[in-house]
């Protein structure tokens, strides 16, 4: 059996997997982020210990996802966004109180390769997960290997540039697709829209979320359904863009917005093809791991680096 | 020894290249593209004649590189453009007119192969080429594979979105790199600023060519300067949308443009870092094997491919 983290902002979250990607057990502790970094991973280091004890099963490694950047071969985490985590050496200290291997990967590295191993890109040579959530995330597999580059910096799926000199990005540029295709995009570019038309019956709804335009689309309005055509349509040129360099054999869509299912998928599908250089001979879905991509991914992929040690 | 054959439009080259990449006989005929496949294919046969006997060496393997979509595995060229190449079963004819065995691939990436193994990106773990010429070209290699996909199609460095709803490709599409970042697209980019800017040197020039703004620009023409700005600042986003994604050792930039050496580097290196994500650790060099970079490649692929044969 193997240990999945997903250290998040808010918590963190450990399962017991087996090598199908069943997770036996799981728990979850708030992060409390404003913490000191030895502090967060003693946590961690008893979440484990719970989990173990709930279960009874011997575990032969523990994978963590974290935010930011890591440097995966020396399992440091480099910076992790909100979370005190300047270089640290983040396995070492977790091995030592845990008395279990660790390896250590992004987690959107990892979501996307618990989709790809078990979850909406099984069976796929390469695959491409792309997650529309607060911000854009994603991860490229590629014959069953997380792809990292070959210099530091990640792969960064939402810092891509779509429309040059375009809306300013929350990493400085302008542009990039997350300014585009997050949460908090659909959510800027619906209350745009619904101010500026009377007659949308969003025009009045003070408390627009990412879900308002598909659900006031669905009832027919004009203003909704222009909000989430124009949505797809920059989701869809990233797609393709994907597909034209990547040509991978699925691209999984994750994040809030796949709730939606083949209302986004559909159209999703139709306008990527217009944009994909020749013909299309890559599939689209939904992710189906949900929130526990990060846990499956993150023990999946411990099991497999431990066997390549 | 092994002979690469770059097949093109107007000329089929072909050499005879050691393992260091270096060329040591070559000769071109022209390809007469208006004539039956099995026509051109007899001249490439006489052409590895013509070479072989002129060096004496004893050849292992051939490569080629062809325009358009190829199918590597199988041997066969699916479609080349303007060339009489419809699923036709290149490596089979000729390994059966010139008795030595063949390979396949497509010319940009064969191209891309030549500078990661022997050119300006030699020592890479990943290098990406993006040959900018009549159209935009170019190839992925990662660990010393050329990277193609997992699905039918091959990387298409030059149709990537980079300006939502811009301007027309040849593919079809809008907003292509390509669009903004071909010699064509050069051109176009500075006819339209000269015949707009009365004041401009260029103003009455009737021969305008890719060269033409770079040539006013060192002498200090405003208009010349902003067309030169404004198109190294399309290279600029492509190039870092290749690093936010692939985290390349190296790009590699290639196709007549290159001449202009540090003119162009230097302001393409500053623009780039501005628009990728965190910090640049990429390299961004000219393409040194200029137009034997298809032969070269060509060869040299053919050799990794008959060892791991």
């Amino acid at each position: 059996m193997f240990i999945g983290i997903d250290l998040g902002g808010t918590n963190i979250a450990a399962g017991v997997v087996d090598l199908n990607g069943n997770i036996l057990h799981k728990k979850s502790v708030p992060t409390l982020a404003s913490r000191l970094a030895d502090e967060i991973i003693a946590d961690m280091a008893s979440l484990v210990d719970d989990i173990v004890a709930a279960g009874g099963q011997s575990i032969t490694a523990i994978g963590i996802g974290s935010p930011g950047s890591v440097d995966a071969n020396a399992g440091i985490i480099a910076y992790a966004g909100n979370l005190p985590f300047n270089n640290v050496d983040i396995c070492k200290m977790l091995e030592t109180s845990a008395g279990i291997p660790c390896v250590l990967e992004n987690d959107a590295n990892l979501a996307a390769y618990g989709e790809h191993v078990c979850g909406a890109a099984s069976g796929s040579d390469v695959s491409v997960t792309i997650t529309l959530g607060t911000g854009v995330g994603g991860g490229v597999v590629i014959d069953g290997n997380v792809y990292n580059g070959a210099v530091f910096g990640g792969v960064e799926i939402g810092h891509h540039i779509i429309a040059v000199g375009g809306e300013a990005c929350s990493c400085g540029s302008y542009g990039c697709f997350e300014a585009y295709a997050s949460a908090t995009a659909l959510i800027r570019q619906t209350k745009a829209a619904a101010s500026l038309n009377s007659c949308s019956l969003m025009h009045n709804i003070s408390n627009i979320t990412a879900k308002t335009p598909f659900d006031f689309a669905k009832q027919g309005d004009l203003c909704a359904r222009q909000v989430v055509s124009q949505y797809i349509k920059y989701v869809a040129v990233r797609i393709a863009n994907v597909i034209n360099i990547f040509r991978p054999n699925v691209v999984v869509v994750g994040g809030g917005v796949c709730a939606q299912g083949d209302y986004l998928l559909n159209p999703l599908r139709e306008a990527t093809e217009k944009f994909v250089f020749d013909k299309m001979h890559t599939n689209i879905v939904v992710a189906n791991l949900g929130n526990d991509a990060g846990i499956v991914g993150a023990a999946l992929y411990a099991a497999k680096m431990i066997r390549e040690l």
